[in-house]
C-alpha cells in the first residue's frame, strides 16, 4: 500500500472536546490517520487534499496549499464561507445528517409546544402561588411560521403538522418541490408569514443576506402578541430590535438557542426579561458518532471513487 | 307533538360556567329543554329519565326518581360512581371524546418533551445567569412508562412513539386487544414498569383500586432519578410519600396537574420546591362544544332508539 498523508484536523475546540472527535472519527475511518493539524509535517501538509473542519480559524487552512475540499463535523460553516469565498480553492462539505434533522424537528416541536401549551405563563404563575387556567387553543387554530425551508425547516414542518398545528413556510427563492405546506418567497412572501405566524421559527442559514433580515422594520410587520424562537444563528436578528419589542410587548415572548456573541455575555439584558428564554445553543447538538460515520463515508467515496459530497454553493453561501 | 318534561342539568359549577353549558347544550339539542335542576317542578322532576351532569352533588339526583341513566359533560366521574353505587338504579355515561384523547396525548407529549429537553434545568440556569449544555439523549433511549391503557393512554402511546420515545404500559387486567407497545398488568407488571421507566405518566381513572396505588412503597420501584407526570386525579399518588422522594431526589423531577384537594392550597409545599412543576388541572380542558355534540348525540339516540351510549360499569368503576 503507497503512503498516504494523515488527514488534518483543524477546529477551534477545547482539548477534550478534539480528542473525542479524533477518537470518534479515527473508529470510524480505520484506514486513515485522522490528526491534528499542529502534528502534521510541512511535507504531509502539503500532500493533503482533504481536511476536516469543527468551526475553524479559516486562516489556519493557509498552511495546507493543496486542499480540494474540507468536511465540515458540523452543518453551519458560514465562518469557513466568508472566509474562502475570497480565498478560492477548496470547496466545503457542511454536514447533513439526518439525525440532526431530526433531532432539530423535535426541539422546534417541544418548544413550540412550550409556547402553544403556556408554559412560561404556568411557570410565572407558580412562583406567584397562582392557580389560574389559561383558555386552550387547539393546535390546529395556531398558524406556525418557518423561516427557512431546507432540511431542517422541511423536518420541523413536517413534525409540526404530524402533531397538529398549521404550518406556513417561506424561502429565498420560490420552492421547486412540493412542500405539503403553503410557501411564500421574496420580501412580500416574508410580510406574508410574519403577519399571518402566531409562532415564527427561525431556521434560516446566516449568510450575507439573512443577517439583519429581521431588523426593527420587518419584525414590527409581525402581529401583536406573536411569539418567536430562534433556533437558526443570532445575527439574523437584530437583537437590539428584537429587546426594544419585547419591552413594548409588540412581541410576546422569545425563545433564544443562538446570539450574536456567544456564550450569551453575563451582562445581557435578555437573560433577566421575563418573555425571554435563554438557551445555551442546544437545540440539534451534533450526535458525534453518527456525524463520524457520515465523515467517514464522504471521505472513503472520495478515496474510491473520487466523488465529492454536495458542496456548499458560495454564491449562495450554503 | 307529546309533552315531553325538561332534561336537568345537574352541577356544581359557577353560575357562569353552568350558564355556558346550558347555552351550548340548548344549541346541541334544540327539540330538548335544558334546564337547571332547581328550575324544574316536582311533577317534571318525576318524569326526567335522562339528566345532564357535571360533577354533581350526588345527592341532588336522589329528587331525579325515575332517572335510567345521566350523561356526564366530563370523562372524570369517580364522586358519582362511589355514590351512586351504594344508592342502585341510573346508569352513568362518561364522556368519551375523542378530541379530548387528542388533547389528552399532546399535554402528555408536552410535558415529557418538557422533561426530555431538560426545560426545568435550562429555567433554573437562566435564572442563575448560567450558560451550561446538557447531555442530549436521543428520545428512542427514553423509556416512558404509562399507567393506563384506556382511551387516553392508547392515544398517549401512540403519540410518543410517532415522536420516537420508546414507550411501555401498564394496565389492571391484562390487554384483550394488540397495544402496539410491550403492556404489562397486576403487581409483577406494575413492578416492572416501574423500574424500567425513565419519565412515568399517570392516566389511570381514580377507583377504589387505584386510590394511593402509588403509595411510598410502590413509588421505591422506580429507579433513582426517575421523573414522573400525573395528568389523572390527585389521590392516585400518596403526596406525602411523592414529597419525601422529592426531597430525598429519588424521584427528579414531578409534573403535577392534578391533586388531593383543587385548587392546591396555598400554604402547600409542592408550590415551592424546585423539582415539581405545579399546573392548574389543564392537561386535556374539556372542548364544551365537541363535548355538547356528543352528549346531544347520546341523548337523541337513546329518545329515537331507546339505546344508551357506553355507560360505567360499577365494579370496576370507570
Amino acid at each position: 500500500m503507497f503512503f498516504r498523508a494523515p488527514i488534518p484536523f483543524v477546529s477551534s475546540l477545547s482539548t477534550q472536546e478534539e480528542r473525542d472527535w479524533l477518537i470518534a472519527l479515527s473508529k470510524a475511518l480505520p484506514e486513515e490517520a485522522v490528526l491534528p493539524l499542529e502534528k502534521l509535517s510541512a511535507a504531509e501538509r502539503a500532500m493533503a487534499d482533504v481536511a476536516i473542519v469543527a468551526n475553524p480559524d479559516p486562516t489556519m487552512l493557509i498552511t495546507l496549499p493543496n486542499l480540494v475540499w474540507v468536511q465540515s463535523v458540523w452543518a453551519g460553516v458560514e465562518k469557513l464561507v466568508s472566509a474562502m469565498k475570497d480565498q478560492g480553492s477548496p470547496l466545503i462539505a457542511r454536514l447533513i445528517d439526518p439525525e440532526l434533522s431530526n433531532t432539530m424537528a423535535e426541539a422546534v416541536l417541544a418548544w413550540v409546544l412550550y409556547l402553544h401549551r403556556d408554559m412560561p405563563v404556568y411557570w410565572r404563575q407558580q412562583q406567584d402561588i397562582n392557580w389560574q387556567p389559561q383558555p386552550y387553543i387547539p393546535a390546529r387554530e395556531r398558524t406556525i411560521g418557518l423561516l427557512g425551508m431546507g432540511q431542517l425547516g422541511k423536518a420541523a414542518a413536517a413534525r409540526l403538522q404530524e402533531n397538529g398545528f398549521s404550518v406556513i413556510g417561506w424561502r429565498k427563492q420560490p420552492a421547486t418541490e412540493q412542500l405539503g405546506i403553503p410557501c411564500y418567497s421574496g420580501t412580500d412572501g416574508l410580510k406574508e408569514v410574519l403577519g399571518q405566524a402566531d409562532i415564527l421559527v427561525v431556521l434560516l442559514p446566516l449568510t450575507a443576506e439573512t443577517a439583519g433580515l429581521l431588523d426593527l422594520q420587518t419584525l414590527q410587520q409581525l402581529r401583536p402578541g406573536t411569539r418567536i424562537i430562534n433556533f437558526a444563528r443570532g445575527p439574523i436578528i437584530d437583537e437590539d430590535a428584537l429587546l426594544m419589542l419585547m419591552i413594548t410587548g409588540h412581541i410576546a415572548h422569545a425563545v433564544l438557542d443562538v446570539f450574536s456573541y456567544e456564550p450569551l455575555p453575563r451582562s445581557h439584558p435578555f437573560w433577566h426579561h421575563p418573555n425571554i428564554t435563554v438557551l445555551p445553543h442546544i437545540s440539534a447538538p451534533t450526535s458525534r458518532h453518527s456525524a463520524a460515520q457520515i465523515v467517514a463515508n464522504n471521505i472513503t467515496t472520495y478515496r474510491h471513487l473520487r466523488m465529492l459530497p454536495e458542496t456548499v454553493d458560495y454564491s449562495r453561501g450554503y
